[in-house]
């Protein structure tokens, strides 16, 4: 019973599928193919208008580059100071950006107010000796598994055209969340002031399949550049795009999202109702984060079920980690078996009575 | 028929086959899983001593890396200057080095000589003001189809050596050479000073399959980190190794180089016993350069056949493209069908036949 | 009176002296002078023993240089977060390193403390994804006008080569520290730890005049090359040494700097006298930090007295910055004179009584 | 008797008087003095228009900063392959480019003509492996002594504005060409469609006085940020300010230079007519490239005239270097005296007499 990530298990069977017959035969390279360019198209019809599109093999890349054509290497990148960008891709974003700095706010979840970025935007100094604010980059899903709410989205859109940012979203887990929200995916990006995403499909039922969605235009420019010379323009470029096909294709991916979902929500009912679990943070998409006795967390380990410990540094106040308790991260997938989660809560469940009788 | 390159088909059965095994249940992600550590083992027998690997999905993230780590910021890099990390990469290797320089020669073929190579290091000013020489990269196969021999791979190693020069090899075509000299990896590499390989899977029957291959342990310190934050460590790693397992197996990998090479000696024999036909380098691995009439070249296209034409900057004085021929080249693979070599054949004959009569 | 910094005038009179003598006549451009090597055998008699001298016009080019040498791109650097490097600089270190990391730990008065260095580095990720931890940065004097006991150097020092990072010295006011301790720059660098300073003149006398002073060959080994890419070595080189020159001579360069402290102390103790005023942080070398009311902060400017407000982050819990009370910075320097001093301190008693007396 | 270079010998007494002046007194660091406020008022008289200005201290920092903000990281940047940019720095420009490419051209004389610079971009492959082309940079004076005419800028600026590229002048020697062409500063440049220019000031007179000067707002934005993170932001930066005010006053600064070129044509004339001496290049300002006898150029050398032997790429076919000849480079300056330049020629007259004899 591995819940330690969703990219632990290989590509869904539509997603294989699709690989195999966009193998057969001779393709132009690079992406200057049929299927990219059917794909392309497919990512306008899911977007409701005109987007660049552009793929690449991991979400650190998808990130880096995206921030990349936002952030002048002189500049500023506001994100929370757990954003994956900050703390998990071993600097990539600098890199990208070319020594340009992250800056990572505070924030209950790993999410951003708006109000809160704003007071910090304005405390900047007006010097030289400060590089200027250029980018606003947030996790949709975060990385404490919360979903932004359209109107909280909307007001840090408010915030960047204010200040004259571009507004980044790190979308590894974007499905996730947008079948949490119900919206469509233009509800929870453009239309609420998102310039340019990381459309993560590797987690939700890819091989390795990412994508960059830019929905304004300046920013798309320079992107193909970027991404040569980033060594990320794949030779056989339609095998990437073959498989956003199979993943589009028949809901799949909202199916995988939605399953995926289901089965956090399952894990997520289950362990708070045993005394003594409580939740870091609700559970909104397919990340489940309770605290638990050191005792539990030991029994699972024993019982052989895979997953991590979680830092409480984006914890509120009143919820820190007692001294024999443990945060941990549950992550569920499109591959979760139910099965295997009502063996993870039978195994909990009992260990907890079998504490509370002795 | 489309002789354009060797990255335009999918990948060959044996990979697909792997991958498809690969895919099933649930490993450690970022290339901690069993598969990647066989196949790293894998490495260490094919090249009979131990050797560092690390799996990226492009050439160019390859060449790239391994050249970041032989040549700090202030370093020059000395290549041919038809090199495709000099021409062919959007400038990856300059990103990647953080501004270092690559300084391209000339040679006939795209090969560098070694004497020339000394000549050139020796006459380079001993002043602030000139970024030192770090590193030397070769391609094998050439960007002209042509093959080092082991003793000029040995002399440049010697220079490299002398200089205090790390030593690069671009094998994009690796197998390709390999097998047209009939050598052993070892042979071809280490055992004549080389330091640091990319060494090329996807054009020769990968899906997306490149491994930098270090034998230099200090070269090898710090490439995890780079590659991570280059965005080149694919979550699902195993997918990347997979395609090695099927690639080495039986003997796949030598079998499609062998036959990609037969295709372009059948090529290169055909064509060259034309009347008004002649060869630009001669045929070694699988890549044919004919410098044809421009009649047979409209005649060519008009049969539907694809290729691209070359530029003529590396060929010898007296071999300089005539008013009225084209230099064109012609790449054959593990894919390319023997019937399709003999169409090509018969359509080419014929048309020269027809010229002749006018 | 302008107290805002000590940059604010000139340079001294015998620097300046230096440099109208170095004038005259034809010499080697690019610091390959006499005057240049003279003035680097004298760095080697101010240490005790053979260091390497790079002269370079800014602090901030001092620091991003060293830091450049020290810490590959990849690399994390930790320093405290109110750090010149990390704060005042826009990105300078980042640009030099490549996109390395500035990791700022918390700390009171600005000063980092060795157990903390060491927690936080034992807490560091051991992962791909995780930064590696390659130097440390001190400022002496601190931002906070703190200076580190010669048992706290060594004790992060110890830490530094426990955990196999560079230690670097931010000695913009380094002179001001030296005296402050009654030591010499052998003791208060290499011989508890430091590898490489940024040892400054310009703030202390110079016109400008920084330094680079590396301990450790190996990072010394490319700072030319370094320099030279930075735009940092000045055809008339001859011109910085002569200020050196100047500064070293009669012990100028501790004269000035025992001036520059003597006046803050005076300036510290008139004002902590003062009833509503207390220090923020103690007064150690040429600068004074007061908390004071925001009425007397009003009389101060209202006569025409320069100086800047300052941040209290770095002030411990018990002495926060009061609604009504203001912190502010208060920089003396070798060209301070004494009456401004008195006079200042006239005016705020008088104003203090004024309020009083209301 | 040094003719090495213009760089050899320290600033003018008008230029250090100014510095001495200047250095009274407290101001604003930083550049925010009033002695910087009236030299960029006084470039804008200059100039004929407004225009942003940016003081550095090397000639180095002048052209990669300038040219990191008309090439984006992705970008080439089209030079000649002697430029000083390209041959003489180490690098920086590629580190402030962040690995922009620089692309030497070959011409006569170290100069670009506009038809082969457009050639050369009509002729760059339209693919994303390729660089796009967004500045081109020219030296005026070249790096052989010619200048451009009039009409020839205008004509390299055409082709940038057809190609969208930026233009970039390396004035380092900016004046000697001003002065040999007799126009003013407006007409060789902005009004002949040059974008930035480095405004060099140390050859002629200054002490380290350089400036970036932008006639294209846009290129302006963000060079005070870039400048600032590259260390070049003079803390006293008033006696940079200063030194241009004293190179400005009374003309001082052409003087200078009509002084430098009228020694450089006295030395001009007398070599060339001296048997078996012909020039390399017509001497049009303050360097002179002698095509010498083996035996002359030891004799000079056994005379203790300083100067450098010179590389002959840029020489026409037909002026190739001799066996026994040496191709040299004499530099004179606003402080080369007269009687030294008489004393050079009648060394080297007496000489060649006495090879005659013999």
């Amino acid at each position: 019973m591995n819940f330690a990530s969703d990219n632990i298990v290989g590509a869904s069977a539509p997603v294989l599928q699709a690989i195999m017959q966009a193998n057969a035969g001779a393709m132009a390279a690079y992406s200057n193919d049929e299927i990219s360019k059917r794909v392309k198209a497919r990512f306008n019809e899911i977007f409701e208008r005109e987007v660049s599109v552009f793929f690449v093999t991991t979400g650190t890349a998808a990130n880096a580059l995206a921030l990349s054509s936002a952030v002048p290497p002189y500049g500023l990148c506001v994100c929370h100071q757990e954003a994956h960008i900050i703390d998990d891709e071993c600097g990539a974003p600098e890199f990208f950006m070319h020594g340009a700095k992250l800056a990572g706010l505070p924030g209950m979840g790993a999410k951003l107010k708006s109000d809160e970025v704003a007071a910090y935007l304005q405390g900047l100094p007006k010097a030289v000796k400060q590089m200027p604010p250029k980018a606003l980059s947030v996790s949709q899903v975060t990385e404490c598994g919360m979903v932004y709410a359209l109107d909280e989205i909307a007001a840090l859109g408010a915030v960047c055209r204010e200040h004259g940012l571009s507004f980044h979203m790190d979308g590894a887990r974007f499905v996730n969340a947008l079948v949490a929200l119900g919206c469509t995916p233009a509800e929870m990006t453009w239309k609420r002031g998102v310039d340019i995403l990381s459309f993560g499909a590797t987690k939700n039922g890819g091989l390795m399949a990412e994508a960059i969605v830019v929905f304004r235009p300046d920013l798309a420019e320079a992107l193909d550049y970027r991404s040569k010379r980033a060594g990320q323009i794949i030779s056989k470029g339609r095998l990437i795009a073959a498989q956003f096909e199979g993943y589009f294709a028949d809901d799949h991916w909202l199916e995988n999202a939605r399953h995926a979902n289901r089965m956090a929500k399952l894990l997520s009912e289950g362990l708070s109702g045993l005394s003594g679990v409580r939740l870091g943070w609700p559970t909104q998409a397919n990340e489940v984060f309770p605290i638990i006795p050191q005792a539990l967390d030991r029994a699972l380990k024993a019982a052989g079920i895979l997953y991590n410990s979680w830092t409480e540094i984006s914890l509120p106040e009143s919820e820190r980690v007692g001294a024999d308790e443990a945060l941990i991260r549950l992550v569920t997938s499109w591959a979760t078996r139910e099965e295997d989660v009502r063996r993870l809560l039978e195994i909990a469940s009992s260990e907890v009575s079998r504490q509370a009788a002795e």
